[in-house]
């Protein structure tokens, strides 16, 4: 209880600092780090109201006002909204008293527009923000506690990933592949997960949706996978061929390695995250590969499994002890193959450590 | 192919006829009803620009484009934004061809309210408003194929029930008895899936979540089910009592099931919504029950699970043939038990027709 009411207490100052007069936050991560509590409101609204000062209160249909009051927070102020009366009642009454001339409305990113259409509409005169430089820092930099359940779920993946090696035999289907990895991530109690299971060409497509391909010999195989294990995130990419590797992919694999390891050189406190994308990207651009590269070299990572800091050129924020992320290039050659070697990265004072197995040095044979 | 290009066009009918310059349609059921296609941008815009005339585009983050140029509904204009560009610049110059003065901005109630304020900065002087009078009223009507996939979902939705049944013994955890369904929904191919298992007292809270309960003689058991099959979803809620019931419920059932009853008496074309609601609603309050009905008697089913029509008070949309809704009275009496029937409709030529085996007249009993 302790840990949410001074993370409210330092969301609420920096409210007071930035002129926000009351923050929304809907379901989601936002509202489990604040308060230890969610739930999936659907089209329905629920969220946290919190006034710049005083006291937190969560609206919430009154179908789920008797689970909410067991918030770990401890917040006792809930107000439940009834399906005939709808939920802008209760959230003006309460917003009209914090919501002074001036004052801005700041709002969780994922709150849907429906929700912040019908705010503006009430309080037209207000600006609206997202809450971004409200939480986000704090969600940013991981204390030891969260950093050690980080580890744990990240031994969790690098377990799955172990485990299903065995599975990539000729003629296996992606989804049975993902099958597998559910299984194990079951097994390992996670409470959820996903699988990127790409085969052949596939694994040229970054966000690939697995299918009903089949593996067969010459082809690269691209896994990345992790879970939501006791509330924090893992994500792993490895990339391995299936008996050969096509023509080409042992020296991608080397050069997405380099910028792998050029990455984690690169992170230490006091670096703009954009430095560590660009350490990354160096190695891939002077090999004349940028334009394969996709995508930014990394994202933070908690209990979203995609959070600040992004690793993005433009981000001039700088690290800071604590903070995790993933450390993720890759190169796609179009309907040909892709390589992407994933781990995530935690700074320390000096430097940064890598919760997970190392990726091995050379493009991995299996199946041979 | 057609059945996109005829939606996309009754949309931009209906933009024009409601002064929308354009509509955004971001990630999730809109996007799939008007292209057949949709990927989870997690935090990264991706969405259908729709102008009130003229091609329809996807901007998609450039490591989805690949993908997404696969869309079942044939849009070729795919624009893909770098992470390190950001999604602005390729969605302000695309908007401002359509945004001429005056002319409204239309956009899915999901969008994140990120990328709805930042819209909104790019066009201040445009007023925003929700999509839900350009697509929810063609969604709500079903096609004749639409509802064979509904009828679908909901058998197997029943199917998943009986076969749950016998895994209702003394002493199995709800989170027990929802890995059953889970593996139930899974072997009939269900791509998603929800199951609430509720014993005892968690039974009077509607949107429970299943945990560490054990059955035990005397308790109420509500199953609230249902999987996307095919793209349609079901939900069907039952109700029984472990061994015997406890004091009332026999009672209680019989009212909520006479109030699930006159719902579908009353649901026929030409009707409102909430006149559906009102007969249910009435039945349980005449017994005095009124209070313990915590939400509304109904939701639309399609290929989301809630959509239009919404069966509640203040709603005067009028029923029309095709229709699907859910029919879910419930009592519920904190800290002793709850009951709730659900079933889906289909509104006919001439009145309503129950897409799921019937409920039992009586609270049936088992483990006995």
């Amino acid at each position: 209880m302790a840990v949410f009411a001074e993370r409210l207490a330092e969301v609420q100052r920096r409210m007071r600092a930035s002129g926000a007069g009351a923050l929304i936050v809907g379901p989601g991560d936002n509202l489990r780090y604040l308060t230890g509590w969610s739930e999936d409101g659907h089209e329905r609204f629920l969220a946290l109201v919190l006034p710049a000062s005083g006291e937190p209160a969560l609206v919430v249909p009154v179908m789920n006002a008797a689970q909410s009051r067991g918030n770990p927070a401890g917040i006792s102020h809930v107000i439940g909204w009834a399906d005939d009366e709808g939920w802008q009642p209760a959230v003006m009454t309460l917003l009209a008293r914090y919501m002074s001339a001036g004052a801005a409305l700041a709002v969780n990113e994922e709150l849907q527009s429906v929700h912040l259409l019908g705010l503006q509409q009430a309080f037209p005169g207000s600006p609206c923000r997202t809450s971004c430089q409200l939480i986000g820092p704090l969600r940013a930099v991981k204390s030891a506690e969260e950093v050690a359940l980080l580890r744990r779920s990240a031994a969790a993946a690098d377990a799955v990933y172990r485990d299903t090696l065995p599975a990539l035999g000729r003629g296996v289907s992606e989804t049975e592949v993902q099958e597998r990895i559910a299984a194990l991530f079951r097994a390992h109690g996670a409470e959820e997960h996903f699988a990127l299971v790409c085969f052949g060409a596939n694994a040229a497509l970054p966000h690939h949706r697995s299918g009903s391909a089949r593996l067969a010999e010459g082809d690269i195989v691209v896994l990345d996978i992790g879970c939501r294990l006791a509330g924090y995130w893992s994500d792993i990419t490895r990339t391995v061929a299936f008996v050969r590797p096509p023509e080409g992919a042992e020296q991608d694999y080397r050069l997405v390695r380099e910028a792998h390891m050029a990455a984690r050189q690169a992170a230490r406190p006091g670096i703009p995250c954009e430095r560590v994308d660009a350490a990354a990207r160096g190695v891939i651009e002077r090999a004349g590969c940028g334009p394969l590269f996709l995508h930014r070299t990394g994202h933070g990572i908690g209990i979203s499994c995609h959070e600040e800091p992004y690793i993005v050129r433009g981000n001039d924020e700088r690290l800071a002890p604590g903070m995790a992320f993933s450390d993720e290039p890759g190169v796609y050659r179009e309907g040909q193959y892709g390589v992407r070697i994933e781990s995530i990265l935690v700074v320390t004072d000096d430097g940064a450590e890598d919760l997970n197995a190392p990726a091995p040095d050379e493009l991995e044979r299996v199946g041979a």
